[in-house]
């Protein structure tokens, strides 16, 4: 066992960060402390001097309260960041990226990566690569891991194609270019007819567009032709199940969102007598369960393709003093691109 | 390849049957009719004479257009039936069965089992040892199979302990007898109290009734003392949300039914967060999936024990003529027993 080090450089014991105070009222509940703790990795853990941390919708349902799972207040919000290792809580690993540059996501329980530092598990951590710039990096995690670790799922369960609800999002464009470029056949649900529009650009070979009445038939027409046997669906709601009736027997959908905020509805005769399957998908059970192998391989894979398909629109950078402000906008309308938070910004 | 062979006895080239007219009718589509043509076995089938054939829940949906898959008009119904093998369509397994008494379930296509013959794929054919009679072996399937199967599913999943829906069915009865017996923990769901007396007067050990307010609650503890990580759910609707809200992490919720006649309403955190997984049940496939070798030995365990874990209540047996009207009392309380149809019956 490797004892926690020295840190690199001088750590102090209080930091500024965004805290949230209150369970379910959103933006409103968040309040900008100058000195709150610094945290302290344990066993397996580090300390990340936080560079750049996006905004992301699943912050704003953390705000909200309907993420679907939530942490002791008061707490700092933020799931994922770019920056520098100073420090090292001991183990082998931690040691290993003693002042290397990461991407990384936070830890599951604790503060998160709104701050000047985040305590993070090390399996959370991906070394970056010299070219990748700290905004780059700051949003490596949660879409484009997802995106990968996704086409990676379909890979290790045999499927051939692909579907996918909710096409027109961040992560939904990321997987038009990643299975453009993977040669896996892609069948994309969106709502409006601009947003196909936009995908078709993006070089999308099968739209779908929800607002049309023979959706259904497109779409079991596609998987036919396709011979999808996954469905990605983001949206839960009546979707999941006219989804999964359009899917050949034996299909399985993998559940990754509930944009719809209402349940799954599934006809119990899809799953009986159709053999579907329904499973979820989340990003930290990815982290747990992949290995550190695994997430180093997604790393680097991301990193590559990180102005191509992996890239991610930044609309503007703000330290901690307009973070509130930027995230309302934000909120407001989120295809206008991320907010990065920047710690040593003033403004 | 082994020919079709002569059959045993002289085949008539019609025969009496119960013919299904309308799609969704209910039990006023059933006509009887003289002159059905005898179904012809195929490569891997065999022609039953039927002993006797039972009135399932199943058949009932069946009739009303609402379980789950359909046949083309006008057809026999029944789905599972005893009797002996007169002949044979040809190959290794079919010609084993020849003369041999079987308790069996229909084909999926076709004619099914309320006739004087009926046409089975050899994997739907278990024979009956000597001392089990027409009249049990007439029911040996559909329940006692579905019930020995989910177990076996349960034990290849690693599950430790049970959670089942609808627990004073005939099916949930079976499972109580059955887990006491193999020493599994089975916590049971009902809907009134005195379903929760019966299930106790069986040896039930976790009875708890929905209608009590702190059910969930209930639920929870029980499934945290047994470590119960899979769920039977043959309700659907709200219930297998509620239940899978109480399943640990990484639970296996399996729908074999749909009694409510509503979707499965899951909220997407469950998959999510949870790591909650949903599959359905059908003995159909479980006959193509599991292999003959695993049917059979299934088919001996259930009759091993047809008297006691396995039995099945017989309110009534009846010939053709009176069937209709046996059917609408069966109908109106299926609590009260099964009805037999026995072919060679006047009356």
């Amino acid at each position: 066992m490797v004892a926690a080090s020295s840190p690199l450089e001088s750590v102090p014991s209080t930091m500024r960060a965004l805290v949230m105070h209150e369970g379910a009222s959103g933006i409103d509940a968040l309040r900008v402390e100058d000195r709150r703790a610094v945290p302290r990795p344990g066993m397996g853990e580090v300390l990340v001097k936080v560079a750049a941390t996006p905004v992301n919708p699943s912050d704003l349902m953390f705000l909200k309260g309907s993420y679907g799972f939530t942490k002791a207040l008061p707490v700092v919000p933020g799931f994922e960041g770019s920056g520098r290792v100073v420090a090292s809580g001991g183990g082998f690993a931690s040691q290993a990226l003693m002042g290397l540059r990461v991407a990384f996501s936070s830890a599951l329980d604790g503060d998160g990566t709104w701050a000047d530092y985040a305590r993070v598990p090390v399996q959370h951590c991906i070394p970056l690569l010299p070219w990748v710039g700290d905004d780059e990096g700051a949003t490596a995690i949660v879409n484009p891991l997802t995106a990968h670790a996704l086409v990676q799922l379909a890979r290790k369960q045999g499927h051939e194609a692909i579907v996918q609800t909710a096409a027109a999002s961040a992560l939904g464009r990321m997987l038009v270019r990643l299975c453009k470029r993977e040669g896996i056949p892609l069948v994309n649900l969106v709502r409006r007819e601009e947003q196909a529009q936009a995908l078709r650009a993006l070089g999308a070979s099968y739209v779908i567009c929800t607002s049309e009445n023979d959706w259904r038939d497109a779409l079991r027409a596609a998987t036919r032709e396709t011979k999808a046997s996954v469905a990605f669906e983001a949206v839960a709601g009546q979707l999941t199940g006219e989804v999964a009736a359009c899917m050949p027997v034996g299909a399985t959908i993998v559940v990754y969102g509930g944009l719809s905020e209402s349940p799954c509805a599934l006809d119990p005769r899809e799953l009986i007598f159709r053999g579907v399957h329904v499973q979820g998908f989340w990003l930290a059970d990815w982290f747990r369960t992949a290995g550190i192998p695994a997430v180093l391989e997604g790393g680097v894979v991301v990193q590559r393709r990180i102005r191509d398909e992996f890239a991610t629109s930044v609309r503007d950078k703000v330290g901690f003093d307009r973070a509130i402000e930027a995230m309302r906008g934000y909120a407001a309308s989120m295809s206008d691109g991320k907010i990065l938070l920047c710690p040593s910004f003033l403004g």
